[in-house]
């Protein structure tokens, strides 16, 4: 149990350094970090951690090991331009517990731009609320981190505990960049991953895949347009059967811990198309990505085959060589539990109590989380909890201040806690 | 009645040419003139006419008077940069009755060209077919025009009408390029297009109408799948209601002459799509292209506004501002009808019979024709009649040889009726 009256300094503390850390949440909203882009914004990570008094490692992702694992998202793009940042505070003597604080910095795209309110990029506050693509998911939690840290200087005292704090790539995507981080050696006693969770703990989530599926048609010209098979119309067929195959896996949640009062847990997207190249010609191919989720427990391997068996009684209705094929393209990442009664929870427990003067809630989210990473293959506690947000990957996302000012105060005492400290000589 | 030795020496100079004639007709296909590129292929159809003896007018095509045309088509390229080609035979003393021959230069997309047996551009003759993308439709006809005149002057015979040789673009999308030649002035008598028809002519034809259809959907994480609206999935909304409408114009065929027993005379086609960026993000847009055809008699206008009423009935499925909006982007072209009794008909019909030995058969189709440009706003008769093919805007789209050399020499054999013919000096 953390002592009150360092406990009151720490919270203190976030609240006197809490402008600053919002401005410079603000400024990483600036730099956008779409896929392949981190550079800019790793930058200005990389500038704080060694603010902050950290060992600073930064590297391309990619290695023969990364590529083997089991965990590994079959990628579009080169992995070796692609960098993680870790900044590590070494205590003088190791005594506490250890930590992993991540984040990830890539965004996804912003979608027709004309929609949004305001630009992306501006990264306003309004009526309480820090806009932007990315702003909660996830550079507030990044923020969060990394001020939880130096709330702890700010109170005069330094963690007992080896802590990492990272930023890692590809999380939207692949998963690879904290695969690639555990896989350079990075391991600790627990991690905290700070993506907007609306103050709650992630108690259990779902694995994702995604695949591209290529339908092929028959071109022709439309005045004999019965001899051709439009793959657009064909790509539709395919995905009416996707969707069977997700209204089944939505059916089978009773054999799922923690899914059964999830609505609806198994989310299928159709997220990209792009199909024909001509109006007036019955269109050749029709390329759809799908992402799919599946439930923990499960391997990635199993629920592949089972989409390609689906595919394949897709391919069947068409007579034609090679009528649909799929790739995986992403995503190859099972779902994990966070198995209850850890240490870890326990502390954070007690750190949002004292915070939100509430109850830590746990709940199942149908969302992908590099969580899996360090409970599946890390064997650590994964303690995914985070801010309150609206409509993240949608039309002007937004993460609430004072949520984030709570959740970087609870993070920082369970850091405190955990990790234990000392007085800064 | 064209005298029998004249035909006779006509049918032997097309067959002392045709060699030359397919050869130049491959070279011309090895010449890709898809949309925006034509100039190369122009520039051989040029010389060709200049080689013939007839006097070159080229021009971009754009100018307001095209643009303020009922006829146009809403384009989505700079008709500046597009250039028709007309090559004009003024005989020494005008007697004879005038004629255009008409072809189009531009070609469509080959699609992927990975399932075509050799290059779109290799111009192969094998087993009696010429291959490539723009064999048949049409460069064949061009060279049948081009060669047909030849074929008179090895014949020592010239004209006595004045005919222009046109070689137009945007045929394939918007049929601006005949529009742009009917506008610069070019009239005469009767018309032909000698498009892949089977060695028939066509007697009536659709309108066609192309579009591009925005669906807008709401974009969220996948998390939340349920507040966000995927614009992929609603687009297949979209198509299915326009499915709709083309099953009812279908219903319709019986009120219209001579698509009574054309088994499916309207055909919608959905030729290109374009959907989302981001595999995990539910899409917020996603764009499709229409090839809508409609019968003749009926205005584009007019059918224009029965699809945009099929789209508000759409677009009121969706609780969005803006959730359907389409935009005409290419044909705005209606269809038309060659009446029967014409005296050009009579005069092709005897050079068919004379080539082929058996009845000039006529059809109707379900595809766009620049006739239509003749017919309706030139007033001419327009015989649209040109050699077997198969697979125009397909894989390994081909012409029959044969059916060029005979199409070839009854065009001849029609202009030497038609303008008439004297012995050359």
């Amino acid at each position: 149990m953390l002592d009150p009256e360092i406990a009151g300094r720490v919270i203190a503390a976030v609240n006197e350094r809490f402008d600053e850390q919002l401005a410079w949440t603000a400024e990483l909203v600036r730099r956008p970090s779409l896929r392949t882009g981190e550079a800019g914004a790793q930058d200005l990570i990389e500038e704080a951690l060694t603010g902050a008094g950290l060992d600073i490692d930064r590297w391309a992702i990619d290695s023969p090991e990364l590529r083997a694992h089991q965990g590994y998202g079959p990628t579009t793009v080169d992995p070796a331009a692609l960098e993680n940042v870790v900044g590590t505070w070494h205590p003088p003597v190791e005594r506490g517990r250890s930590l992993i604080l991540n984040g990830h910095v890539d965004v996804v795209p912003t979608g027709p731009e004309e929609y949004w309110s305001r630009s992306p990029w501006d990264a306003s506050v309004v009526d309480g609320w820090l806009y932007g693509r990315g702003s909660a998911d996830m550079k507030a939690g990044i923020g969060a981190n990394l001020f939880a840290l130096t709330a702890l200087r700010t109170a005069e005292l330094r963690p007992t505990g080896r802590i990492h704090v990272q930023s890692v790539v590809e999380e939207e995507c692949t998963g690879n960049g904290s695969l690639a981080a555990l896989l350079r050696g990075y391991t600790a006693d627990a991690c905290v991953i700070p993506e907007p969770e609306d103050d709650k703990l992630v108690r259990a989530n779902v694995g994702v895949l995604w695949f591209d599926v290529t339908v092929r048609g028959v071109p022709a010209h439309l005045r004999v347009m019965d001899t051709g098979q439009n793959a657009i119309d064909a790509a539709y067929t395919v995905m009416n059967d996707l969707r069977g195959l997700e209204a089944e896996w939505n059916r089978r949640k009773d054999r799922h811990r923690y899914f059964e009062d999830t609505e609806h847990p198994i989310n299928f997207n159709f997220g990209v198309i792009n199909g024909g190249d001509w109006p007036s010609s019955v269109p050749a191919q029709c390329t759809f990505t799908v992402r799919a989720a599946f439930y923990p427990g499960i391997s990635a391997a199993d629920a592949w085959a089972e989409i390609q068996e689906t595919l394949a009684k897709s391919a069947a209705r068409f007579d034609l060589p090679d009528a649909v094929v799929a790739t995986p393209s992403g995503f190859f990442a099972e779902g994990y539990v966070l198995e209850e009664g850890s240490d870890a929870e326990a502390v954070l427990a007690r750190s949002h109590e004292r915070v939100f003067g509430s109850e830590l809630e746990s709940f199942t989210t149908p969302g992908y989380l590099d969580g899996r990473v360090f409970t599946l293959y890390g064997n650590m506690p994964c303690l995914v909890y985070g801010p309150v947000s609206e409509a993240i990957h949608g039309i002007d996302e937004r993460v609430e201040v004072e949520s984030i000012r709570r959740i970087t105060t609870a993070i920082a005492l369970f850091t405190a806690e955990w990790c234990g400290v000392e007085p800064q000589p």
